[in-house]
């Protein structure tokens, strides 16, 4: 199959390396990393197993051409070229799954393209970025497939392709449901590591006030879902962030990476969609919203804003 | 009238030095600007006009004695040895001025020192220390009085005291009313100040999302003062708070700088305490609790713990 990935960072190369392993022609659209990645190759630190490959790397995705499937991993703070980035890679049978985090971004691409060609993919991966050329990747890796209208055969073809490619994979009945339970573990952990002064996960649980915020802000946002059509087992989905989060040490979320490098926060996905529906839907989640406030002033602060 | 200011910080060194001025005999208990004081004097910068005093320092309390009016300007993070500070100074007829944010302080002293001679101070102040003996004082100074009691005659008599100082005073009828009042200005600004990233308060004003954050939570602390058997009128004092914060500038709390000094945080005087309250209450006050957990955080990670 050919895929591309647009927005190969740590998490589309990370996946993208894995497809070609298992055979797939993969195209993967860099900026960062793409002269080191075109000399020496893309290498995978990983807890699986290190490796290697000899990626194919492209700056255009004009020169990547349409393809089977589009892997759409830019930061979510790029979705306004997210599009013209897309378009190239999408001919009349062009399935694309959306690995962005926060909510509403699937149903943007559905305004851009044929919804029913539409899936979302939510990756549960701890892993960054090294040097140019280098992704690693330091636990977790499985990864659920939803469809932007729940087409449930649509979603188990992308796992089937995916678990051809050793992943732990899962199907999602409910895209929408999938995203808002993934921000019960983003606006708690990511954003609190950037408020509490940017620290990693294993601080926000050592301190008992912060891991009261964290529950109050996984309960709220839990909320929000079910208000929005979701039906969450809130209190079970508590303890098992909590006890997720314990496993991870001392985890940087990718907010808190971005924040350390002064690159714009996804804030307005993770936070600001949220506060806004809840909103819409008269759910009250002000500590969410607390939280919305303080990341997007200090994320337009730590740029110099 | 003999006076002594224990905790002749910025605060109590200001009152005092003009107290001072209009006849008084002052004694001041310093620490940092002991030694400074005894050579040079006080200076006060002021834009009330400068001037300097040969003030009467002291390092121990038994050294001051008895007096007629002890003034404790304490830090609130202090509370726990101010009783051992103030104690050599309480003669049978002491009146005790508590010049300390927070809530439940005067409580305190109630507890150690005959509840009918414990008053409570409020006061509207910017002002900060400048090098050892100077102190700056950049705008107003009124002070409000109530008594533990609510004694109006005994908070009357205060006002006229400081009145004689040139003072503007007002005569609080509740003083559990009047410290609500004061943390609707401090739990908003000098807390968003930290948790904003160590921002003066003209750049939460200038901020759409922290303004939204600094009236829910000058909302919410009206509701629990409410609550507590206050008779606050929060819409009014929510565009008071807001009308009064932009006309300081690019002021910094004295919370902010103590933070910049690396100095603990009245933390649980201005928020611990008001969250407690709430909730033995059953006020729901999510905002103020998320600034109450991040802001102890940020404090202790301050102070490298």
């Amino acid at each position: 199959m050919k895929i591309a990935v647009i927005g190969a960072g740590a998490v589309g190369s990370f996946y993208g390396a894995r497809l070609a392993r298992s055979g797939h022609d993969v195209r993967l659209l860099m900026r960062r990393d793409l002269e080191a990645v075109r000399r020496n190759g893309l290498t995978i630190k990983s807890c699986d197993g290190d490796f290697h490959l000899q990626a194919a790397a492209f700056g255009d995705p004009a020169d990547i051409g349409v393809v089977d499937l589009v892997i759409c991993a830019l930061k979510a703070t790029a979705i306004d070229v997210a599009q013209q980035l897309v378009r190239p890679c999408v001919g009349p049978h062009t399935r694309i799954i959306v690995l962005i985090n926060g909510l509403g971004i699937e149903e943007r691409f559905g305004q851009w393209f044929d919804p029913e060609r539409i899936l979302g993919g939510l990756a549960f991966v701890c892993i960054n970025r090294g040097k140019p050329g280098v992704v690693h990747h330091m636990a977790y890796g499985r990864i659920a497939f939803g469809h932007l209208l729940d087409d449930q055969e649509e979603a188990s073809k992308m796992a089937a392709l995916f678990a051809r490619a050793g992943f732990e994979t899962h199907v999602r009945p409910s895209l929408r449901q999938a995203r808002w339970e993934k921000l019960m573990w983003n606006i708690p952990f990511s954003t609190l590591a950037i408020t509490a002064g940017g620290v990693t996960t294993d601080r926000i649980l050592a301190d008992p006030g912060l891991t009261r915020l964290a529950r109050a802000l996984i309960v709220e946002t839990g909320s929000a879902g079910n208000a929005d059509g979701c039906s969450i087992e809130i209190g079970a989905m508590v303890e098992k962030m909590m006890a997720n989060t314990g496993t991870m040490g001392a985890y940087r979320p990718s907010m808190l990476l971005d924040y350390e490098n002064k690159l714009p926060l996804e804030v307005e996905a993770i936070l600001g969609e949220p506060v806004r529906r809840a909103a819409a839907l008269n759910v009250s989640v002000p500590t969410i919203e607390a939280q919305y406030r303080l990341t997007a002033f200090l994320d337009r602060l730590n740029r110099g804003g």
